[in-house]
């Protein structure tokens, strides 16, 4: 069992969807991450709050195998995230950010021989290349990253400085587009490819995802849901489920990673049923693995 | 093997897309789901074309085991379309329609007895239900239908009407939420169901389909291509592509259908891949079913 380290965002989050709304709850793209993943695997997770972080908060995390020493609290208040889903719920519309603490972030750390896994969440790629730079040692086995539109426009250049220490690449069809201005999402895989990772995950949101990994394509659809409460997290939670069952395996052969991009998938589901960790609270890794099994039957030809 | 009949149109496109442009091909509804669907099965053409109508087109059609008897020779000229795509090619820009004879088009049937197979290509609910009350007898096993956003908005009641005659309809994603009102496709499938369908299947394009039958989902991506030449006739294919399997196997079990739709996708693959029904017309059963491996095998978990 290998040992997976998350660096990223923990905030606190106002949220509204057709299907209702939640104001203050627990969110963040190494939140989501690191509960997604430590279904699997041990986390370790490196971020920053605020004094007013909730101690509850903190409970949820700990109680899941999530390893909170790198955690810091810092003077001044948790980063907060508010914004509003319409229609088919595609694309968050923000309605406003407040990064406060999360402005001085810095992950300091400690060269931890322990970690195989390392996941940069959607954060600024020069803190991305500074992770790279720290904890990366001959045990590291893969560097996987998410990344996001603003960095594509406002910082191209250290993103693709970023990349070229980056094993696997994981990022949505809007954002592969933006990175190599190719239509066709098959191209623009092999165009992140030169770029350095040699695997490419591009998420689709409810169309599923495409992995690229050599002359090999995988494609995988959603896992089909009558009803979606709230998509926050779910690109966060995929990452998380897909790094967690390789970490769970050690192993990172082509059909290790198909069957940890279809577990991301699956994670992702549940997810998007609730807000917040609302819904992945109320599971197990029996009930993953049972949506597992249904969606390779649904799969099936 | 059952025999599978076809009503539509038949046409002369001009297409024009990021990686070329045709002037005055071979284009329609029925003569792309004819000529997917005959890889299969033997296919009955129900279709009218103008006095223009190239005799090199009719002989395409004849080759590949398509019954032409019902193919009408009217006066004036054959159906014209021009068509543009861009960027990812997700949607067709029509520069200009003449019906021309298509607009008399009054598909007259003899009952044949040998037919248990029947698709409604995309044409006036009217005439849709039109053929169903003249060709549908006790031997029928299962009638398709295609849809289009005009008729939709335009001629809801007839349409409505019609689906309560059809087994199963076929549309993409922004019909069937046109039609249901629903974002979410699931959700809208099952709405359709309602209307009369046993069976319907959502077009996704590039992300794939999904198939609902009682209370079973099957969801499956589109077939990875890095090369898109011209996407016109994808969906006919599919259909004609899914149908034409069913109609070899005379089944409609869950299982049957779902490969039914594999092979759709497969076919579609291979349509879009150059202009027209050039690369349909430069394959064989056996290229397909080398497609169909490869697609399995891509899938599998």
């Amino acid at each position: 069992m290998g040992k997976l380290l998350c660096v990223g965002s923990v905030a606190i989050d106002s949220v509204e969807t057709p299907l209702g709304k939640r104001a203050e709850c627990f969110g963040g793209s190494a939140s989501f991450f690191s509960y997604a993943a430590s279904f699997f695997a041990p986390v370790k997770l490196v971020a920053c709050v605020g004094e007013d972080f909730p101690a509850e908060y903190r409970k949820i995390l700990e109680k899941h195998n999530i390893d909170l020493s790198h955690l810091h609290v810092l003077k001044g208040k948790t980063f907060r995230w508010s914004g509003k889903y319409e229609g088919a719920m595609n694309e968050a519309k923000t309605l406003s950010v407040a990064l406060n603490v999360f402005e001085e972030f810095d992950p300091v750390l400690d060269v931890d021989r322990d970690v195989d896994f390392i996941f940069l969440a959607n954060i600024d790629p020069v803190l991305q290349t500074k992770v790279v730079e720290r904890a990366v040692h001959q045990h590291v086995k893969l560097v996987a990253a998410d990344t996001m539109n603003h960095w594509i426009t406002e910082k191209r250049g250290e993103l693709v400085k970023t990349l070229k220490g980056v094993n696997l690449l994981v990022l949505n069809d809007a954002e592969a587009r933006q990175l190599t201005g190719e239509h066709n999402l098959m191209r623009a895989a092999r165009k992140i490819e030169e770029f350095g990772p040699r695997y490419v995950v591009i998420k689709k949101g409810e169309h599923g995802s495409i992995l690229l990994h050599d002359k090999d394509f995988f494609v995988l659809p959603a896992y089909p849901l009558e009803k979606v409460v709230d998509p926050t997290g779910a690109g966060d939670s995929f990452a998380g489920g897909m790094m967690g069952y390789l970490a769970s395996t050690g192993k990172l052969d082509l059909a290790t990673m198909k069957r940890a991009v279809a577990y991301g998938t699956v994670v992702a589901s549940f997810t998007v049923e609730d807000f917040s960790l609302d819904r992945l609270r109320s599971i197990t890794l029996k009930d993953i693995n049972e949506r597992f099994e249904k969606f390779k039957k649904i799969l099936s030809l």
